[in-house]
């Protein structure tokens, strides 16, 4: 029987799985206080990876990043009813500002502040603060800011990057002159989140709008970036907030118009979150632990230096050095390929395994017949296929292979997503498709509060978005009132 | 009379001036929350270009980063006596985890916690319960950690950049076998600080360790960096503590040795933050506003072009775009000088005072003449000097000239410490010192806490640092009590 690198396998308990992926691949583990993740180098590594070009991508659409403070007046959340109703349930409150020993000497709380403090579960009004001391008159907008930032929601079910009490994102919030821009800005940054899940991460998306149900607190329009994990659950990978007045009118934020009179700023805010690397583990890695797309990896190529005898260990390891030195003389300036060789002394099956959990897309096991014929052993890891050629082939297909094992795993995870999608015409269809194994169900559906509950009540599933490429073109009835509509939806489970 | 761009002077009113630079500069701002600030978009830039640098030279290093919770529970604080002493005075104390409306719909705290958590103030104790997980052999050390993070340390007198009650740094935690690795490796990263505050910073530092009085809470040696700012007062820059046993026993850190047997871990911890930003404001701005250093800008030149005539206007701007693209041709992709033209449609002299204020090296007002003649006119921000250069000879020599600007700051600040500076022999000449301006006074010092409390009653001086370069060369008399001793400190007034 086939050993697999994961115990369980994703078909066997699809949520443990999970846990071990990361556990093996030693990306991240849970700490002592409750709902908060220590994240490891190699998980970290990741992360880096994705905020350099998120990054990149954000300054070259004209914003620029600032730092706004970690704690918020609870008046300022209440300014926004629909927002504090939103995150008033799960946040840490700040009553205190100094400890000191009690009678039996234990530590307790002293110094009240007279008005709690909470910690940020998001930036809006305390940002909003800020922009209305900014923003005098129309020409200081727009205003286009980025913050990188830790945030909390105390949650009760967590679980590793997926839902954690502290996470890290990063959180853009901008005010424009008019609603038009505001609402432009705020589908440009979900193109831009498109973009990035689907060349980078390697992660097909569905680009939508939210339902009332599931939008925002406080926002008019919440936008959405949607991915199918192999377990058929639909995951929220961003979402790209058009805010209205709402928070405008709640922080104040006016301006002189072209008009010469006062009026309130038209705001947008949009974030993508270490959830992402949850998303990035589910939807790719396979029974032997993670696959990471060449794109985000910290390392492309881990070299593995095979010695059976003693007499041949110099020879191998500067046969390896050259592989390495070669690679980097062709690659490293450019599109700058990161080579490791693994010296360690351990097992090299033991070594091998590890590599491959932790998801490197090419491992190269260098023995003496490799040094002796010039060749090199390969593992491309997504495919799991083994190759052997010519070092000056391997090199000079190098970057051809990265790119393709790029987009081999978005066309894997592509066509996996196709097979789990239905068009459905009907109420039996759709309860027929989610009795099963469900997946992702597309309905017109005219929008009716009442039908999202019930479905949520009897399948769990929800309208993860209003297909935004889709939606408009032609008018059918809802398949659940037979109202017509224009509206085409994506029906689905979800983390 | 000559007019500057700040009120108050250095020299009338240095904490006031301190404050306008930062408001002209437009870097930072006080929020509403006590004691946190708001870092604006050019003061978080100068922040990111610091963390670049930093963070390369640490990767270098051998470190690699990862995230611990911001939350810290009450038991592992307490573990280590010393260091509950010296935190238990201000910090954020996280007791509830929920809002809910009283009887008269106001918010209050809901859901206590069984055990209140603290926001960090800093990681020891949490990345200590971390490596007690990770740490099993000797095999396994050392570990080399670095984070980046923001904490949290209740301030009551709070000034931007200096002392806020929540700023960003990085911390380095790192694990070894033995103490002198653990010893050397504190004294690697002092020496990483001192390399990046004079090469990037243009601020010259003096390294040393702490007296015991000044010593980290809970380390057994702290070594630290020190900048002399423009009122000759004392910052401390960057602090590197060599940890001994004593967190690893509190966190118990326990490796099975080499011979068999289990020991504990010899830990560091070093770290630098956005008070780092205070000091480069403090080393370097005039009278006229803030000045930076070519390596840390984030703007090296702007181009203001001057119109007097609609028809020059176009024929300007393209002029200016050309003088743009010649320099980016050249040096665009190795080191990467950046270019801003200032199109904006404002007064020439409120714009150029703009960015003296921003303190951007080079900035080039290009009028009718310029296009005509074939040169640029060049302000030099940090010697205020002008010149004008035909544009070949400008773009040949813009390399050299920004490193003459960056080697310049450093010399001026060093010649301003030298003339600070006093060996000082004797307790009269001591008084004498920090009766008139003061400065840094050196002097030999046996070590006595009665004497420092003394000095710190008297004068407000406290000892920086035993000085590292000049400590153990030959024997003296303490200037105090006349004991012989080899150790030579430096005193003075500080932040």
């Amino acid at each position: 029987m086939k050993k697999f690198g994961i115990t369980p396998l994703r078909s066997e308990n699809f949520p443990e799985w999970y846990q071990q992926v990361i556990k093996e691949a030693d990306l991240a583990e849970n700490s002592d206080v409750r709902g908060c993740m220590v994240i490891k180098p190699w998980g970290y590594a990741i992360w880096e990876n994705m905020q350099r070009i998120l990054d990149d991508m954000f300054k070259k659409t004209g914003h620029q990043n600032a730092y706004f403070p970690l704690f918020i007046p609870l008046k300022y959340l209440e300014s926004e009813a629909a927002h504090i109703e939103g995150f008033a349930k799960e946040c840490a409150v700040v009553t205190h500002t100094r400890l000191q020993a009690d009678n039996q000497g234990k530590l307790i709380p002293a110094s009240p502040l007279e008005e709690p403090l909470i910690v940020r579960p998001t930036s809006e009004t305390i940002v909003g603060e800020s922009f209305s001391r900014w923003i005098h008159s129309y020409r200081d907008l727009p205003i286009l800011i980025n913050q990188w930032a830790n945030v909390v929601r105390w949650e009760m079910r967590t679980r590793l990057f997926l839902r954690t009490s502290e996470f890290l994102w990063q959180e853009g919030h901008t005010a424009h002159e008019t609603s038009t821009e505001a609402e432009a800005e705020a589908e440009k940054m979900l193109e831009c989140y498109r973009e990035f899940a689907e060349n980078n991460m390697a992660i097909p998306v569905l680009c939508g709008e939210k339902t009332e149900m599931e939008r925002f607190p406080g926002a008019v329009k919440t936008l959405c970036i949607e991915a199918m994990m192999q377990d058929r659950k639909s995951l929220q990978a961003g979402t790209s907030h058009f805010l209205g007045q709402n928070f405008s009118k709640a922080s104040n934020i006016q301006f002189v118009g072209r008009n010469g009179e006062y009026q309130y700023a038209w705001t947008s805010s949009w974030g993508v979150s270490t959830r992402l690397i949850g998303g990035l583990i589910m939807t790719h890695s396979d029974d032997d632990g993670l696959i990471l797309p060449p794109r985000l990896t910290p390392q492309h190529i881990v070299v593995l230096p095979v010695i059976h005898h003693e007499k041949d260990e110099n020879a191998i390891w500067e046969y390896c050095v050259q592989i390495r030195t070669q690679i980097e003389k062709i690659y490293y300036s450019d599109c700058s390929i990161k080579v490791h060789i693994d010296g360690r002394d351990l097992n090299g099956g033991a070594k091998k395994w590890e590599w491959i959990k932790k998801g490197v897309p090419l491992i190269l096991e260098i023995g003496p017949r490799d040094r002796e014929k010039h060749t090199v052993s390969v593992l491309r890891r997504y495919s799991m296929e083994k190759y052997t050629l010519p070092i000056e082939e391997f090199i000079q297909s190098l970057s051809q292979e990265l790119i393709q094992i790029q987009s081999g795993m978005l066309e894997r995870a592509r066509a996996f997503r196709e097979q789990s999608t239905q068009q459905i015409t009907s109420e039996e269809e759709f309860d027929k498709f989610f009795e099963t194994q469900g997946g992702y169900a597309v309905t017109f559906f005219a929008g009716d509060r009442t039908i999202e509950k019930n479905m949520k009540e009897k399948f769990n599933v929800t309208v993860r978005c209003i297909l935004s490429n889709e939606t408009g073109e032609k008018v059918e009835n809802c398949i659940f009132t037979g109202r017509p509509t224009q509206q085409k939806v994506v029906w689905a489970k979800s983390y």
